[in-house]
Parts: structure tokens; C-alpha cells; sequence
């Protein structure tokens, strides 16, 4: 492996306010995806059953990556923002199988 | 929406057949994307700490492109191969809260 961290994110988000955590979260994950280079994936979706509930697959250079992207402005305005909207968090750390979307570029990536 | 399908697929493998499973798995995901239009990202991990766990983030242009790829020699070579590999499978339906990685094209598909 050349060191990347792959993981998902698993959180539970207070119903009442799940519009406005869909609003920061989204604001956060183009700040991060755009502007930093070690970013390299954000995908985050809700179950449509349970649309409190929330994943996210992140995938991010390396170590040293993870680490500055913490210390981001647009991460702990997330931070900040979420705090009391967060009911639940959970941090799965994963390896990958096989990631492939529609783009060659991203293929070379990430495959 | 525009009738995309996104799907967290998560599936518990025998332990004594992973790395054949792996194999499979990787196989189907790289044909899937590579020669069907309407499927546009299957990204496969695996859980570090439970390896056999498996899951994967799926996004299907539509309803129709779902379908066709369930008919394809691929898909069905992967059914078939894995059919006693694979002790337990849940489908779990989502919406996209944001989905951004490194590249242009696959933002303006999946952002």
C-alpha cells in the first residue's frame, strides 16, 4: 500500500436540525476536495430510510494529509458548527477491494 | 433527482474464502465500469479491523442501467463464483449528500 487512509464515517445526526448538518457537511466536503491536495475523496450519502443517518466514505492521501486537513479552516468551521447536531460518530477504517468511478484520471488515482 | 440509484451494499464473506471473493469482486467492479455506460462508481472496501466485512458505495445512472447490469456475463459470473462465499448481504438505499473526488469529470457527474 502507498499509505493512503481509506475509512467511513458513520453518524447519527439530530433529526431537527438534519437540514442545516446537509448544508455544512456539502460546504465542507467542496471546500476540502477542491483546495486541499491530499483530499482525495469525500462521498457522503444518507440512508433513505433513515436520512439521520449518515456515511461517509473518505479516502486521503496519507497520514501527514489527514492531519492538515484537521486544522483547516472549512474543517473545524464544520467542526464547530456540527458539534450539537452530531448525536452519533463512528470511524471505520478500511482497505480498499477495488474503487472505480466513470474517470480515467480518477482510475489512476484510486483503482 | 435525476434518477440515479445509490446503494451501500454491505456483505459478510467467509473467512476462508476472502481472498478468492476479493478476486472476483475486483474483477466484476473493473468490467462493470469499464464496459457498462450507466454504471457509473463502484468503490469496494473492506473493514481493517473485520476484514471479511465488505462494503460497497454503488452508483447506478438510472433504474434501467441497474437492471441491465444485473443481466450482464460479468454479474452473473460474480453471482454465481461468489453465491457460497457470501454469508449474509444488505442492500441499503441512499440519497447523495455530496460526492466529490480529485477529478473535473467526476464531479460534474456524481457532484
Amino acid at each position: 500500500m502507498d499509505g493512503r487512509i481509506v475509512r467511513i464515517a458513520e453518524l447519527d445526526i439530530d433529526p431537527a436540525q438534519l437540514a442545516a448538518y446537509r448544508r455544512l457537511l456539502a460546504e465542507e466536503i467542496e471546500a476540502s476536495v477542491d483546495n486541499e491536495p491530499g483530499v482525495l475523496m469525500l462521498h457522503a450519502v444518507s440512508e433513505k430510510e433513515r436520512p439521520e443517518r449518515i456515511r461517509i466514505l473518505e479516502v486521503y492521501a496519507n497520514r501527514d494529509a489527514y492531519d492538515a486537513h484537521l486544522q483547516t479552516p472549512h474543517f473545524l468551521k464544520y467542526k464547530a458548527g456540527t458539534a450539537d447536531m452530531v448525536k452519533g460518530l463512528k470511524l471505520v477504517d478500511a482497505d480498499p477491494v477495488m474503487m472505480r468511478g466513470k474517470t480515467l484520471d480518477q482510475r489512476h488515482e484510486l483503482g
